[in-house]
């Protein structure tokens, strides 16, 4: 048997998970993804991701690679370990990718939704999926601020102080905010991103949308490239990783 | 301080509790309204309701009823309770009704919503709300039975064998079948419901949309007055109480 390299398409409703990755006694997407490969693997199954999710953030499209060496035909396989997943996670699609397939290194962009609930009664069907947060926003400001967002540029101020990779310039290609009835989206689209740098984007649009703030704020706070320039943190249940594209 | 009858309407996210009712130990929606309430309100409080809904059932419009002798104004008591709930619970109005207000005889009727997805691709995201069946059904069918089961008839063969109440005859007004893309919903409204009455027709109509059974055959179920008569059991999470009128 050839142990192939395949490329997973992974669902999960996050609200009650620790994150995607593995930590010890903590019940994570990783180690259920893990746990339901090995199931039917014999050697030691390693799954890896492309984005490692916070805990209560969801995904409609990570992207797990992992080594499988089953006679499984490949159009199978998202269906044999679906069957074996907990009912809030899935895999969508397994392809076969080449040796050496960079997981991360080739992401051409991502694209992360934010949902906040502005209506008044507290939405309790969607709760663990959205921000609730009964009041006005300006979402016209809040569209302009996002807009200034924008480009390649240095997002330190957006990123929290845990992230410690190398760089903090990072491109956004688009961060639109829609409205839809009492509900909000703000889609941010990137090539990759820092640390907690959606949420913190989100909360310091809803500094702007609630008036706290100027949108033209934005451009202090991108050049200050401290944290504390920006707004506070948006909850992580209003998260979800739509798609990563290669 | 007079003491006030008052009629709420409460919404909850029951995929992890227990149902409605009060049992000790368990995490019930009763119970939780209770808490939030006895939290400003000094003699004991009880709350009763109007549907004594299963563990995993949802509701948008459940109705209790609560004995309040507090100087907090009607139109506030609703946000009051609200922010002493858990997440998944809320409190939508607050009424004041008469003594003497007959919560389960005075009502008019009840619908409940039952939810199905029938897409390929488990919905992570709403999985716990509905069934996930991934076939084809015949909603044409599905209709078609459903239409023969309105009218006021003899309910026994829909409800479990736990049902002790002295007549299984009720009314149904309307059980229709819809589809909206990969979600099939049936609407069940009637004056009053056996229990697991709408989870056993759900079941039963399956059966009929499946093709492993013909429209017709509601008739004879009927009749039978036989829960083995009838289909087996849907799962409770596609339930939802939509409301109660008076």
């Amino acid at each position: 048997m050839a142990i192939r390299n395949i490329k997973l398409t992974v669902l999960y409703d996050g609200s009650e998970y620790h994150g995607w990755q593995i930590q010890p006694g903590l019940r994570t997407i990783q180690a259920a993804l893990t746990e339901a490969i090995q199931e039917f693997i014999d050697v030691e199954v390693r799954v890896f991701g492309a984005s490692r999710t916070d805990a209560g953030v969801s995904a409609l499209g990570q992207v797990a690679l992992v080594q499988i060496d089953s006679a499984i035909p490949v159009e199978n396989l998202a269906k044999v370990i679906t069957h074996r997943l907990p009912p809030e996670i899935a895999v969508a699609e397994a392809v076969e990718v080449p040796e050496g397939f960079d997981l991360i290194g080739a992401v051409k962009s991502k694209l992360y939704r934010y949902t906040i609930f502005i209506g008044q009664l507290r939405p309790v069907m969607q709760i663990k999926h959205c921000w609730h947060l009964p009041q006005k926003l300006d979402i016209a400001a809040m569209a302009q601020a996002g807009a200034m967002l924008v480009g390649k540029k240095d997002f330190k101020s957006f990123a929290s102080a845990a992230d410690k990779r190398q760089t903090s310039v990072r491109t956004i290609f688009r961060c639109d905010v829609s409205r839809d009835d009492d509900w909000v989206y703000i889609d941010v689209e990137g090539d990759s991103f820092l640390y907690n740098m959606v949420r913190n984007i989100v909360g310091t649009l809803v500094e702007v949308g609630s008036g706290r703030q100027k949108p033209e704020k934005i451009s202090e706070i991108l050049e200050a490239k401290d944290r504390t320039a920006a707004g506070p943190i948006a909850p992580a249940a209003g998260l979800c990783l739509m798609w990563i594209k290669y």
